[in-house]
């Protein structure tokens, strides 16, 4: 039997860790093979409000865009976004806006693009948390992101956010690497050598592979891009109901995990919906009637976010 | 100084094997998350004569379905292919029967379609050879991936074929595990929960992801998939050129290496063309033009295959 205190020293005593644990010392007997765990990134492994980490990223991009070329401000998706107001977004749809903040890198090299994700968060702070954006990880998931790397699982991101973005850090993060970061996907264009000498390349272009990573397509996409079934599932939102299904539904010990944001001490107090339904449905009732674990971070967490100067564990 | 007789045994003394060990111990110096190697599989990684390996799989799936059902050998693309003759196969495309023949396993779920690959993999033989399909693989290739994953480096095999044959026996063959082939990848319906109590799940549908993995594919793919730029490619066509080139032309120690199958005793004899060419031009003579690696399989192979019983190194 696993010492949970050596192992998951973040998460206090009680019905959630112990789920943890049993699963934990369940998979011992799985296969190698099917030791495959995938977590959501926003809202599950990282703070995800009052904006997205990757919106911030985009919002900065595009406020120096408006300060080079005043225009840019008025094309519809980015007065949308720069207005602030909710109702404006929802107008566009995120997703087109979405597409128009990635047009903003296009013809950038992959290389070129990973360093300025890397150059925003090596500076960016979070406003409201008073900490840099980079330390806005959850603690107790990184241990048991480690935890189920000692134990031999191939752990993965699933997030319905950009792929190249989060695998510029996720290795730094989560110690996750980039073939294993299942998102978005943006497009590339395949630049031939050219006659002053210089190699061949890619560039982003201003396109997207297929559609989001959002429901059932972070099934399909953790299939195309991992090519195994995960045994185990960690999300928050109602984006991420269908992976912890799929993964709760396989063979063998299973897990499927729900962070639910109930801390509005220490992080934010919100829940998402599944909003498969037609009637959207509290994701916190999905998962009770599913059975799923749930991790309440006011109940089940010691600790939220590594105290100030901390490193983020790898 | 790495011992050469230590790290690739089944390589000849000479330029080719000097070469290599050239390149291992440059790449001492090169930051672990860019020691990336990218390898072909048909015809780098083991034997594509008479027939690649996966298309002996399609068609013993395609006689089991005609013996089922006489009227399907009727079908325009199925036809061309059992007649055995070129110029029929040539008019229809082979990209066509391709898709053709990835609908007989429509409806499937990955793990039955892999299940599947592995059954026909531990039984079947190449009729040429005299020897387990599975034992096709190149001894000195598998030395060259071994010693590369001793030196920390994430290898690949990417594949024009299609990702998830190759995922299934990947591991057992290669080592290399799914997440780490790059192919021609299938498109997956999913299945919502059932009234039965059945969970959800994903089936095979009769279309691809996009492109063909042949060519600039190959460049594009390996971004998406690996989400890094090799150091190393290796490859035998001319659909391998763009990524050998691209590999060549990163930054640091690289390596572009060429399998030449110039051994008409030990294996098969013939020469590759670059169909990017207006004039497609035999892919050896681009090798010496770009100063790229050549392995002749006379020349620098003291071994080809494994020996009969023998198993092949993981």
């Amino acid at each position: 039997m696993t010492d949970p205190d050596a192992v998951l020293p973040s998460w206090r005593p009680g019905p959630t860790r112990d789920a943890l644990l049993a699963f934990l010392d369940a998979s011992a007997g799985v296969p190698l093979e099917a030791r495959v765990a995938c977590f959501d990134n926003d809202g599950t492994l990282w703070c995800e409000r009052p904006s997205y980490v990757q919106l911030d990223f985009f919002l900065d991009t595009l406020q120096a865009a408006v300060r080079d070329d005043p225009a840019v401000a008025q094309q519809p998706e980015f007065a949308a976004l720069l207005s602030g107001d909710r109702a404006a977004v929802a107008e566009v749809g995120l997703e087109r806006i979405a597409l128009a903040l990635t047009g903003l890198y296009a013809g950038l090299s992959p290389e070129v693009f990973a360093a300025r994700v890397r150059e925003f968060m090596a500076s960016a702070t979070h406003a409201a948390l008073d900490r840099p954006l980079r330390t806005t990880t959850y603690v107790p998931m990184l241990e048991l992101l480690a935890e189920l790397r000692r134990r031999d699982f191939t752990v993965g991101v699933v997030t319905g956010g950009g792929t190249e973005f989060v695998r510029a850090i996720s290795q730094e993060l989560y110690g996750v690497p980039p073939e294993v970061v299942v998102g978005s996907l943006v497009d590339y264009d395949y630049v031939p050598a050219g006659a002053d000498g210089s190699g061949p390349g890619l560039v982003r272009a201003a396109r997207i592979v297929g559609v989001a990573n959002e429901g059932t397509a972070k099934v399909t996409h953790i299939q195309t891009q991992l090519g195994r079934r995960p045994i185990l599932a960690a999300g928050n939102s109602g984006g991420d109901r269908a992976m912890l299904e799929w993964a709760a539904a396989g063979d063998g010990p299973t897990l499927a995990l729900l962070v639910d944001h109930d801390d509005d001490v220490r992080e934010f107090a919100y829940v998402g919906t599944a909003e498969t339904f037609a009637e959207p449905e509290p994701i916190t009732a999905v998962a009770a009637r599913s059975g799923w674990v749930v991790a309440s971070m006011v109940r089940d967490w010691e600790v939220v976010f590594a105290p100030p100067g901390g490193a983020p564990a790898g």
